[in-house]
C-alpha cells in the first residue's frame, strides 16, 4: 500500500481533455488520460452530477464507486441544454486538445456539436466517443449496457461451465475494454496530430471492443465453423491446465507448452505418465482429460497449496492460488507493484483505489487530483476562462452552473 | 463481412516498431499499433518462429490462431543469441521509434539490451514491455500465464455462480488487457516524445492489468472490507437485471436506473409492482430478488425472445439475446460495423479475422499486410538496412536468419 504521489508531470502533460462522459465507460478512459498527466475537466449537470455519485458505497456523503473512476479530474457543473452552458463549452474547446463523450449517437449533434461543426471550428481537436453498438448500423439507436454487450458480442456465450448457462464476467468488462480502446485511440490520434496538425473524430463501441477480445476463440470458430464449447476452468486446447486439489484448497496450474508439462509431471513425480500412450502428447491428454485429472489430483491432494506453489514455481511451472480480493490486495507482489493506492481526499480522509497498470520510467502516472466533489472547480475554471465573478454569480442563480 | 482494405496511412503512419514479442500478450499489442498504421517488424527465431505458428487450427500449413494476432507485420528471422543477430537488431533500433518485448524480466538484459544501454544508445526510443507480475517485487521471476493472472488478480474469484468454483473468463483476458494497456502506454509515451524529444521505458503486467479492471468491485471491497460475493449473471447492486425466460430461450435484460426499471415494468404490464412494498426501490428489489424474478419470468415466458427484444428496445430498455459466436458474426450490426474482416493471404486464400474496434474518421485502421509467413521479409528488411546479398546468404548458411 502506498501513498498518493503528487508529481506534476506525466506522459500526457500539457494535453487538455474536456470530458462529457458519465457512468463507467467514459470516465475510466478519461481517468487513464488523467493518470498519465492530461488535464481533465469533467463537465457534469448541475445539482445531480454524474449518476455514479449516488451509487455504490457512500462514505461521509462521497461515493467510493465514483472515486474509483474519477481521480485526476476537476469538476465543472454546466447545463448543456442552455445556450449559456454551451457557450462556455465552446470557450473551453477553443483551448482543448481532446473532447470525450459517451452519449447515445445523436445527442451531441442536438447540442449543436455535429461532426462538421467540430471539424470546422476545432481542426486540431481529437474527439473520442464510446457508444453501445457503433454510430452506424441497425442498432445504432438502441440503449446499451455492459450486460447486453457481453451477451451480444459472443463473449458471455464462451464463458462458464460446460453444463450451465453462459456466464458474464463480473466486472463491467465491456465498459472497461471500450475505455482502454478509446484511450489508446485518442493517444494514437494525438501522435498523428503532433506530426500533421490534424485533429480526428474516433469512436469505439462496447460490443466491438469485446469482439476484438475474442482472440483465438474467434480464430477457432472461423477455422472450424464450430462454436467453441464452454469449458469452464479448463483450457479448450491444452491439458493439464486448470484447478487441482491440494490438501487445503485448490491450486491453479497452467503449463503452456510440452516442455512445461514435462516440468510439471517431473515436479509431481509423475514423469512416467509421458510413456503412457493416453498421455504422450497434448492431443491425447485432451482426449483423456478425466483420468489424467484424477491422477494429478491424487498427488496434489497430499500437500498444501502453499507448498505446491513454491515447489512448482521453483520448477518453472506457472501456478498460483485463486485469490479473493482480500488476498489480492494483501499480496506482497501486488503491494510491491503499488496496485492499491490511497488518495488523500482532504476532509473525507484517504480513499483507497486500484493503482496504475502502466508503469513509465521517466514520466510515471501519478495522482494529481483526488476525485472532485460536484462542481468543486466550477469557479476556478470559469475564472481561468476570464468569466467575471458577477457573471458567475448570475449563472449560478439561473442554474446554468 | 468486408474485404481487407489496403489504405496506406493510419494514425501511427511513420512510426516504426521493432517487435520481439511472441504468443498473445505482445503480438496483440503490436497488431493494434500496426492496424493503425505503424510499420511493425516482427523478429522471430529462425526455423521455429513464434510458438503460435504451430498452435490452434492449421489450414494449408498456416495457423489461423497466429493469423488472428499478426496481421500488419513483416517477419524477420534473427537468432538473437548470436552476436551477428544482435548486431542486426541494433541496426534496426537506430531507425526505430518503438521496441516491444514480452520476455521474462532479465532476458533482454542478457542480450546486452539493459535499460541503461537502451537509454544511452537510443534516447528517443520508446521501449514497451509486458511481463507476468511486474519487473520488481518478490514474484518478478515467476513464470506467468493467463490463467494464473486471472487467479491471482482476484478477477476469477468474483466470477461465476454463487454456489460454484471461481470461474475464469474464457478468452485470455489478462493477455488481451495487458496488450491494450501497453498499446495505450506506448502511444502516450510517443505523444510525450513528439513534444519533448525524450524516449521512455514502460511496462505492464498481466496481473496488474486485471487488477485495474476490477473497477467497482474493488471499490466496494475497499469501502466495506467484505469480499464481493459471486453473483453469476445477476448484478451485485441492481435488480431486475440478468437472464429471463422467454418462450423459446433466454433474454438478457439490463435496466441500469430506476427510470429504466419503470420503463421495463411498463413494457411488461407490471407497473403496479412499484406500489408493492417489496419492489418499491432498488434496495428492496435486491432483498426480494427471487419473487420478482419469478413474476417477471411468468410474463416473459409468454412471448418469444425476438418479440421481447423488439418490444423492450422500443421502450428504451437495454436487452438482447445471448449470442453464440455464430450469432455474433451473422448479426447485421456486427457486419455493419465490419467486426469480421477477411484478409487476403495470397495463395493461402482469404482468412477471416476480427475487425478494428477503434474507428477513426480521417486516418482509419486498415489491413496493410496479411500475417506473414516465417521470415517472409527477411531478405527485404536486410536489404533495406544495406546488407549485401552475399552477407545475407552467409548469415543464412550459419542459421543466423
Amino acid at each position: 500500500m502506498t501513498h498518493a504521489r503528487t508529481q506534476a508531470a506525466g506522459a500526457l502533460a500539457g494535453i487538455r481533455v474536456i470530458d462529457l462522459t458519465r457512468v463507467i465507460s467514459g470516465p475510466f478512459c478519461t481517468q487513464m488520460l488523467g493518470d498519465h498527466g492530461a488535464e481533465v475537466i469533467k463537465i457534469e449537470p448541475p445539482e445531480r452530477g454524474d449518476v455514479l455519485r449516488s451509487q455504490g458505497n457512500i462514505v461521509n456523503g462521497f461515493s467510493w464507486y465514483f472515486a474509483q473512476f474519477n481521480r485526476n479530474k476537476r469538476s465543472l457543473t454546466l447545463d448543456l441544454r442552455s445556450d449559456e452552458g454551451r457557450a462556455i463549452l465552446h470557450r473551453l474547446l477553443e483551448d482543448a486538445d481532446v473532447l470525450v463523450e459517451n452519449f447515445r449517437p445523436g445527442v451531441l449533434e442536438k447540442m449543436g456539436l455535429d461532426d462538421a461543426t467540430l471539424r470546422e471550428c476545432y481542426p486540431r481537436l481529437v474527439v473520442g466517443r464510446i457508444n453501445g453498438f457503433g454510430s452506424t448500423g441497425p442498432y445504432r439507436d438502441r440503449p446499451a449496457y455492459d450486460f447486453i454487450a457481453q451477451a451480444m458480442s459472443g463473449f458471455m456465450g464462451v464463458n462458464g461451465p460446460p453444463d450451465s448457462d453462459p456466464m458474464r464476467a463480473a466486472p463491467p468488462i465491456s465498459d472497461m475494454v471500450a475505455s482502454q480502446n478509446l484511450a489508446f485511440g485518442i493517444c494514437a490520434a494525438l501522435v498523428r496530430r503532433e506530426r500533421t496538425g490534424q485533429g480526428e473524430i474516433l469512436e469505439t463501441a462496447l460490443t466491438n471492443g469485446l469482439i476484438g477480445m475474442l482472440g483465438y476463440l474467434a480464430a477457432e470458430f472461423f477455422a472450424t465453423g464450430q462454436v467453441p464449447a464452454r469449458t469452464g476452468n479448463d483450457h479448450p486446447m491444452l491439458y493439464p491446465y486448470g484447478l487441482f486439489r491440494a490438501s487445503d484448497g485448490e491450486v491453479a496450474i497452467a503449463p503452456s507448452s510440452d516442455a512445461m508439462v514435462e516440468r510439471l509431471l517431473g515436479a509431481l513425480d509423475l514423469l512416467p505418465l509421458l510413456d503412457d500412450e493416453r498421455f504422450a502428447d497434448n492431443a491425447r491428454r485432451m482426449a483423456h482429460r478425466e483420468p489424467l485429472r484424477e491422477i494429478i489430483n491424487r498427488v496434489t491432494a497430499q500437500r498444501r497449496v502453499e507448498e505446491w506453489i513454491e515447489h512448482l514455481n521453483r520448477a518453472g511451472v506457472p501456478c498460483g492460488r485463486v485469490y479473493s480480493l482480500r488476498d489480492t490486495f494483501n499480496d506482497p507482489q501486488v503491494q510491491a507493484q503499488e496496485m492499491k493506492i490511497e488518495i488523500d481526499q482532504g476532509e473525507l480522509g484517504r480513499i483507497p483505489a486500484t493503482g496504475f497498470p502502466v508503469k513509465m520510467r521517466e514520466a510515471p502516472a501519478a495522482v494529481h487530483h483526488p476525485a472532485p466533489r460536484l462542481g468543486e472547480h466550477t469557479h476556478e475554471i470559469l475564472r481561468e476562462l476570464g468569466v467575471e465573478d458577477a457573471a458567475i454569480t448570475a449563472m449560478q442563480a439561473r442554474g446554468i452552473i
